[in-house]
């Protein structure tokens, strides 16, 4: 029997948030059934909820960093009970039968995952809807355990805004001795800095505004360097191991690249709407890289999960009431914030 | 005491290459004179004849793929003696302290390397002239090797169009079980074709000319694919290993990013004179990467030399008296040489 949900979605790509009751499926034999407690407001939110990328698919549900309590267990799951503490985050199945999902690497299903919302079950036809809601379904193999010791908001958003900027520094093996860059210090780079600065590098963020810098350098950050002015690059040029450009407003990569030292890479993970412009001598000039990263696997969302319990790393967050999510985005799309909202689902109940 | 040399020059970005009379330094202590026998014409001799970088100096001698003949060894060079057959290619020094030059990488030294041509010798102010000339003098340290063999027309574009492609085949690992594209039939690309297929690697080659099929396969390309119907391009999305773009010409980067499977590489070679517009969803879609890669060092010149000699590969050439340069570089431009146009110097004697 369908569950009855409540949740907050957007009818168009224009509409504000606002209440929507729906149904989730029954939980099936492998499926665990959340109760959703707090849920991460994600640039990425705002930017299908608005059809930015154009692939929007009405009523939306957003939301995607989700923690919650597992309240029933489907008959044939096994690894959770009642009352245990997880997470879901940008997927919620994927095809498990490409090499990317059989190499334990579902954030790159050749079929494309099961997206948490704006997207489709494997079906193909039954929309997924996002955390912005009192409850979720989903298959256990897609479900995160959240270790104790953490605070619940502050695990939220390491589920996209967390995993998405661990995965490359871990993929490039970011470590000690290395020199990292973090651009744009919202949601997904004030957690590159504590990654990079807790794996050893040293941390340097670029920012366009001046007065990030007190909190970049409480986050971790050994140096600050505002971007607006040409001139404060220009003695860096060529000094970097590894950039992590989490920026997805219109931005001169070319000036980033150049801060690469030979071999370095710059890793790509905000998505601006507009392509970027790679001056043809930028890479080879120094064999430098540019990549692109999407998220992280099951396994390594697991991994990133228990090693911010291990380092005591959550995201620095707002809470607010499910009421105030409209202004919330607003907000957010000023920078707002620091440097992440997290919904208190208390409030749609 | 300066050394009278007779060269072709261009002396403004409009002029046509002319007879010009120069001189070179006289044999230092580690110098050798090359008596040059052949040299290639490579794309960016025009584009740098033209000022298409913009970093043009005139009276400018074109010319960086030499081969030719030691004639005069300096009292203290060790390494060639009257006779030996030797190459000269993108650069004849590099400031030999920072850390790409110590780590035997001179293409990426952090001062810049000294150009065979266009740039000026370490010094700072003395003119380099390239290989469009009678004779050159260059630090043996800087000189390759001639392995026996193979015909010196062919060895010549080895010196640069060779060792660009050699490079980062070698550098990203290319070989059996792989699949490979190489972008462009042109100078570059059927030295690519020739090494990805010696590596053992499945070779497709991307080109806008169907008339370039029967070649293609001729080269060692396994599979053939037009451009300009993107309809050729659908079914091998995601499917590439490594991908070697050696066009010039503007085209479509995300085009090619598409065709890579996750975790794969775009290599770029090519020059073009806009920048690429690399769509933001292009690469995190599966971990790609877009590298970029500037010919290779003194160390990998001479290992690509040695190894073409032991697998018979050459470059396919048109031999030309210095007299038709002109219409050379016309014909370059339209794609009208199978593969790389070569000097005979001895019609400038």
């Amino acid at each position: 029997m369908p569950l009855p949900t409540r949740g907050y979605a957007v009818k168009s790509a224009s509409a504000p948030l606002e209440p929507f009751d729906f149904t989730r499926r029954d939980v099936g034999a492998r499926d665990v059934l959340i109760e959703i407690l707090y849920c991460g407001i994600c640039h990425s939110d705002i930017h299908q909820a608005r059809n930015e990328w154009g692939n929007s698919i009405y009523p939306m549900v957003p939301g995607h960093e989700i923690v919650g309590r597992v309240v029933r267990v489907g008959t044939e799951a096994t690894r959770f009970r009642e009352g245990d503490m997880v997470g879901v985050g940008v997927f919620v199945d994927s095809c498990r039968e490409c090499r990317s999902c059989r190499e334990g690497l579902e954030q790159y299903c050749e079929k494309g995952f099961v997206p948490t919302y704006n997207g489709y079950e494997r079906d193909g036809k039954t929309p997924t809807y996002g955390g912005y809601s009192t409850a979720i379904v989903v298959d256990e193999a897609y479900v995160y355990r959240i270790p104790a010791g953490l605070s619940l908001p502050g695990v939220a958003p390491l589920l996209c805004a967390g995993i998405t900027t661990y995965s490359p520094l871990r993929y490039f093996g970011v470590g000690a001795g290395q020199r990292v860059g973090i651009v744009g210090l919202g949601g997904l780079g004030h957690m590159g800095v504590k990654f990079a600065a807790a794996f050893g590098a040293e941390v340097t963020v670029f920012s366009t505004s001046p007065a990030k810098e007190r909190d970049a350098r409480r986050l971790g950050a050994h140096h600050f360097v505002v971007t607006r002015d040409a001139q404060n690059l220009a003695p860096l040029a060529s000094s970097f191991d590894l950039i992590l450009d989490t920026v997805s407003a219109p931005h001169d990569i070319n000036a980033l690249l150049n801060l690469l030292r030979r071999d370095g890479v710059l890793v790509q993970v905000g998505l601006p709407e507009k392509p970027f412009e790679v001056n043809p001598f930028s890479l080879p000039a120094a064999r430098r890289k540019l990549a692109g990263s999407n998220i992280g696997s099951l396994r390594e969302t697991q991994e990133m999960l228990d090693y911010c319990a291990a380092k005591g790393i959550e995201a620095d967050v707002e809470v607010i009431p499910i009421q105030r999510v409209n202004e919330a985005y607003e907000r957010a799309l000023k920078g707002d914030v620091r440097y992440r909202f997290v919904i208190d689902m208390a409030s749609l109940r």
